[in-house]
Formats: structure tokens, sequence, C-alpha cells
């Protein structure tokens, strides 16, 4: 295992510290645990929109807290659930009246306990929580049963938008909940990536294999062959997506092509050249082109693709500025 | 070799394409050479500032072409300089009557070409050009013989603000200048990396093994040793650093930890802990801290520290806003 750490067991907590030292200005935490994650400055009467997560992914989750984006996220061990202790810390925190909206992705941990979480959040501090999940990952055939991975990315972006229109908690969620389902993603994997309390790779895979539609903890994907071309591969990824989103020529949308960890961005922009081709060739209109690591998996190599379908509604919140430090937008 | 790419030989340009591509508002080319990469829209009867060198290095160069940044770069196939020739056609690109500052790093191939294209510019043109060379990496220890490595974007941040407030070109390489001066830059490489040309690792290191100092392109370092822990690590990169900078206490600094391609964030933070610590011991000011990748070698493990003594003048410069497809900073 060849990393940059003191000890498998405090990896969390020494890379908290790390954010923690670096953007004092930005970022803070609750309870006396760095794993309840708060924006500096909350918006008195502005919806909160929390999420969390395990890490390992940064910059997901935690690194959308910031203006314009999320105001508070539950950092769990790498690729585990944060606590429902946590992520009621963090509600608590971010709640200045309106409520919080809840994002995350489909995990059973973070589901049962980001659930029970909004449940003392109400019963104990007449908080309302709502959630909206993302399940973008199109290797599920199973719509309910599909992964959270990169897509996340927009919801957060578009909800994040929205409630710094100071809309409220009802709005915000009608908004997010469009973004999740108008988000679908494919990814692929070229090599594993090691835990650093488990201390060894977390699958094996040939030398001149890869895995298409892993998950971003290594779930298992639906194929597993010969790595093939640049043109190959995006093609076999882009399918699925459109067939899921049957998407009528002339629509807008924006894209998403993420590393997942040490595939350079070189590589993500030639595959990004492919991309474009199959959108042009469905008709389809590339609003806005994000590139680089959004939602990584540790050192994994391979990328994933999200196509994201906008209406005017979403267009107009996913164009407003945010910043975070870890994701920084002008206005489009 | 485990790469996104369809032929090693088209790997520069298939890349190039995709960020033409994704980016056709911010970024063109000139004299039908897609390695002759230029900004948009350039300011009238501002400075140009070009820079040039190998690709693999993504940010670095091309991806600080931006608002408060770089006019042009001229981009060379993996590890490679970029020629003369195309050098020149950016240089006329981006000159608009004020003349035209190039910076770029301490390397034998972009020295050659790089004066030779502005003794072209000078004679054929009329265009005058200046050069300020980045020599940050304290791992050689004659300062002329440095390599430029991660420092430099200090050195593009600062002149590019520079040229924004429209100050003239031998104002603009002053700054330049002591920029590069103010700045030190030390690394650590955990595995190689591979050229898609060459398909194998450009060199062979023990799983149990680091090198300190080693070059973005894995020129050799300072020592070859047992992996220890971050904070060893880090000590140990700092101490040069910080010997030859001689920082009298309440000195301020920027701070750049940048990843080499396959060390996730997560280690970066972690990092930059032990960095603060350090610079808290020896009564520096932080005045902002960067992490992330900045300037990579591909797929290679690994980080590098820079550090970017502050005066009155550097600071409000690095303070002011830059946008480019790859960096974006709001202002400080």
């Amino acid at each position: 295992m060849k990393k940059i750490i003191d000890s498998p067991k405090n990896f969390v907590n020494d890379m908290l510290r790390g954010i923690y030292l670096a953007h004092p200005d930005k970022l803070t935490y609750v309870d006396d645990d760095m794993h309840a994650m708060v924006k500096k400055d909350i918006t008195p009467g502005k919806v909160g929109i929390a999420t969390g997560g395990g890490s390992g992914h940064l910059p997901l989750f935690l690194g959308y807290i910031g203006n314009g984006m999320l105001d508070g996220c539950s950092v769990g061990e790498v690729f585990q659930s944060s606590s429902a202790q946590q992520m009621l810390s963090v509600t608590k925190a971010v709640d200045s009246g309106a409520g919080v909206l809840y994002i995350f992705g489909n995990y059973g941990g973070d589901k049962l306990n980001f659930e029970l979480s909004a449940e003392m959040a109400d019963m104990e501090n007449s908080i309302r929580v709502t959630s909206v999940i993302g399940k973008d990952d199109v290797a599920t055939d199973n719509p309910e049963n599909r992964r959270g991975v990169a897509g996340i990315f927009f919801v957060y972006k578009c909800a994040g938008a929205a409630a710094a229109e100071m809309l409220d908690l009802d709005e915000v969620t009608r908004i997010a909940q469009k973004a999740a389902d108008n988000v679908r993603t494919m990814g692929v994997a070229l090599t594993p990536c090691t835990i650093p309390r488990v201390g060894h790779p977390s699958f094996e895979i040939g030398e001149d294999e890869m895995e298409l539609g892993m998950g971003i903890h290594g779930e298992p994907g639906v194929r597993r062959g010969q790595l093939t071309t640049a043109s190959e591969i995006v093609t076999e990824m882009m399918e699925p997506i459109l067939k899921d989103m049957q998407l009528s020529e002339g629509t807008e949308v924006a894209v998403l092509v993420n590393g997942l960890g040490s595939t350079p961005l070189e590589e993500q922009y030639l595959a990004y050249g492919h991309i474009h081709d199959i959108l042009s060739a469905c008709g389809l209109k590339v609003f806005h082109v994000y590139v680089g690591e959004f939602a990584t998996a540790m050192e994994m190599a391979g990328f994933s693709i999200s196509v994201f379908k906008l209406d005017d509604e979403l267009k107009r919140l996913l164009a407003k500025p945010a910043a975070t430090p870890f994701f920084i937008q002008p206005q489009l």
C-alpha cells in the first residue's frame, strides 16, 4: 500500500484535520466532532442542505459545502456511512428555521442512518427534513436499486442554487428531485483502490482488463472484458445512458466527465471528444461540460460519464455561480 | 499500459480535440495547428503572456490560459517541448502591440525553442518578447540548474494579474521574475508513469519505496528510500525549501500542495496538516492554501509542496480573481 498517511486507523481524522487547517474561513465542525462538518456562515432563513457518506471520494461529499451548494456534511470512514448522530449534529447546525433537505446516495447504510437522523430531528428538535436520493448509475437495471454516483453533483448544484434564491423547502426539494430524475451515469474501472485500514486492493483485475459499470466502492459492474479503445469504451458507456434517458432531438444537456482517481485529465478530455461526437450525432445540444475529479474512489483508475437533461429551470440554476473550497463556478 | 486512449501516436492530438470541443467559447488555435493554443478573446493593448511545454502535466501548461492568467500556450508531445514555430504562432496571436512575456520551465528543449521563437518574433514581426524561467525545484542544489515545476503556477497567477491591470511589459516581467524568485518546490514520487508512445513505466521503484526530489518527468531525485509516514515525508520535504528561503518570522506565504496524478486529495490534505504545523512552528503566516492537481506527471503517485513568499505587491496580485477552463479563483 503506497499512501501518504501516518496510520491507517487515523486516516480520516488526519485528513479532516488538514482540511480544517487549509480552509479555516470556510469550514468548521459542530458537537466537537470533526465528522460533523458545516459551512462557516449559515444564511439565516435559507433552507439548509445536508449530505453525508463515506470518505475516499473527494471532492464528494464534503467538498461541495459552500456558497450556492451545500451547508453541511456528515463524514464517515472510508467507504462507510457516517452515523445518525453525526448527521443529526449537522442537521441541527444547518437549520435556521426553514427546514433541511438531505441529498445522498442510494446506499443501505446511508439510508438507514439518515432516515433515523431525520426522524430524530423532527421528534426532538422540530426540524422538518426532506430527502432526495441519488440513483443515477444505469449499471443497475432496476431504477429503484441504482447506486448514487457522480451525477449527484448536478443535484447539489441545482438544489443549492434554488436554496440560495431563498425558495422554501418544498420548492427546493421538488427541484432536487427533478435534478435527480434527470441525470444518468455510467462508469468504467481499470484498476482497484486500496482502503487504508484494509491494506490491499479491493479486487483483482487483469493487466489488460476493464470493468464496465463498476461502482465507486468497487461494486461489481455489468461486464468485464479486454481494455479496448477510448472510442469503443465511450460508445459502450453512452449506449445505456441514452437508452434510459430517451432524449428527443434538440434537448439541451450538461455533461460531467469524472475521473475516478488516477486517470489523467488528458484521458478524460480525450474521452470527451467521443462523448461530444455521440451527443452531436443524436442532435443533442451541450450547454456546459465539466471535466475532472468530482466523485472519486481513492486512486482507482477509470472514469464515469454523467448526462444531465436540462429544462429552463434546471439550466438557470445550473448556471448560477457557486464557490466551495473544492469547486468554484462563475455565472455561466 | 492501462489508458483511455485510441492510439498512442495520436494521444496528444486526440486530447487537444476533446479540450477544444469542451471549451469552444474559451480556447481556440491558430495557424491551423491545435498545438498553438490561444485564448478566444485577446484583450487589446494588454501585454500577452505565453507559455509552452510538453503534454502530460494537465492542468499545466495550457490549463492556465484564461482571464487573469495566460493568453496562449504552445503544446508539445508528452514530456517533449513544443516547436519554435508553434511558439511563434502563439506569440503572434497573443501580441496586441504591448509585447509578449514568455513564462516557462527550465528545460533544455523549451529554452532552445522559445529563445529561437522570441528572436523570430522580434526580427520578423517586431514583437518585443521577454522571458522569465521557472526554476523552483530545490531538489537540485545549483539554483541556475533547477527544474521548473509546480511553483510556476504562482508566476502565472501574479504575472497574469499584473497584465490584466494593463501594466507594461517591463513591469509585468519584473513582477513575474520576482514571483519566480520567491517560490520553492520539493516533490516526492511513489510510482512511475507511462508515456503512451513508450508503453511501459518510465522507471522502476520498489513496492515499499519512495523517491524524494524526483522531477515531473521522472528525473532522478535526491534520495530513494523506504516509504515512511506522511509526517516524516513532509518534514524531509520542507527542510530544503525553508533552508533555501530563509524566511523571517511573521512572513506571509501561500502554499501549493500539488498531486502528481494518482495521489488522492485525501492524502494531499493529510499532508497539508503537517505542512501547516511546520510553517506555524517557524512563525510563518499562511495567506492562502491551494490543494489539488496543478502540475501532474500523467498518473504518477506522489505530490509536491511549493512555498511562495509574499510581499504586499505579490499578495495583492495573487488575490485577484482568475478564470480559466481548468482553474477558477474568486477575489481572495
